[in-house]
């Protein structure tokens, strides 16, 4: 960025924030995004390929962030802890970001094409760090299953976070809902062969 | 269905799938689909609102057998293995129907915006048994995590039933699947305050 437009990128993600909360998101353009961040609509396109880029720019870096501290957990160390330590740093970027993930999560709540774009960002995610794992050595199936653990809990973990009355830190919300899932999951034994009541025969 | 028309609904879906493995699910028209069942493009329409809805047609029925089989438990049942009860009942439909299973997850694999559908309709899966759980009287987050622990193992023990070489049958494989989600997430404690090594401090 040249130094005549100070933090353009950081501006206008403010600005398209404010304008999506306050007016829809389906409703804003990039002209009016330019314009509250005080720029013009050639420099919102240096910084972003479209409007639903700007909610969106973050992803990348947090799944490395996330990624990189799963592979660089210690050897001897379990799925579940390379894991947490994967949520413990993906935590701390968020310190001080609250209230625009607060605003983030509603715009991207009130519009099905966003809320599908967060399904593909986890999703997406998931595959990251199922990757990761079995680079560690773990095997199929455990290494999607606890892949898709870690990314249910960052998923529960955050909303909460998010929560309107919620003060606590991320990084304790992480690990209470890794405990969580932990807790519920040995809840019990699998049933075998059954326990439905109202399951029908096999057919 | 008049008696003229025997299983029309049928020879749609599978002459639809047929045409969709062939000639890829872009390619292929409602006119195409029709013609292969030997049907009109009206008949179609009386069954389906569009040719993705021929793939996803299941998708309410599935999710209602699932959170009806959880609903169902008895009442001192744990959360882990009502899901248990879910996933069994689940895996009764599929008895019978795995080369039709693998060629519908062909399909939706080879196109972005059927991954996407298919991605909702597994995070809409997941709130349905979340809210049958807080039915149940578990509290949050537990009911969410443990849905989202239901159809992380309803997802990977489905792609673990239709691998290429795979003959196990589909509730066996679930059963296996929650019982690794077990063992993972009991794999080691939940570090504090973390253990990533190449974390930075709190910004």
């Amino acid at each position: 960025m040249g130094r005549w437009e100070p933090d353009a990128r950081g501006r206008l993600a403010t600005a398209a924030l404010e304008l999506y909360s306050e007016r829809g998101y389906e409703q804003t353009t990039v002209a009016e995004i330019a314009k509250r961040a005080g720029l013009t609509e050639r420099t919102f396109f240096r910084h972003y390929a479209d409007k639903r880029e700007v909610l969106f720019a973050g992803s990348g870096d947090l799944q490395e962030l996330f990624v990189r501290a799963v592979a660089g957990a210690a050897e001897s160390v379990a799925p579940v802890d390379a894991l947490a330590a994967g949520l413990d740093a993906v935590s701390e970027v968020f310190v001080d970001r609250r209230e625009y993930a607060r605003q983030r999560h509603a715009v991207i709540t009130a519009n099905a094409e966003l809320r599908e774009r967060e399904l593909i960002k986890l999703a997406t995610l998931s595959a990251a760090l199922a990757e990761t794992l079995r680079r560690r050595g773990v095997a199929e199936p455990a290494a999607s299953l606890a892949a898709e653990a870690g990314v249910a809990v960052f998923k529960i973990g955050f909303e909460r976070w998010i929560a309107a009355s919620e003060e606590r830190e991320m990084s304790q919300l992480m690990r209470e809902s890794l405990n969580e899932l932990k807790a519920v999951t040995m809840g019990g034994e699998v049933a075998s062969p059954r326990i439905s009541e109202g399951s029908h025969p096999v057919l």
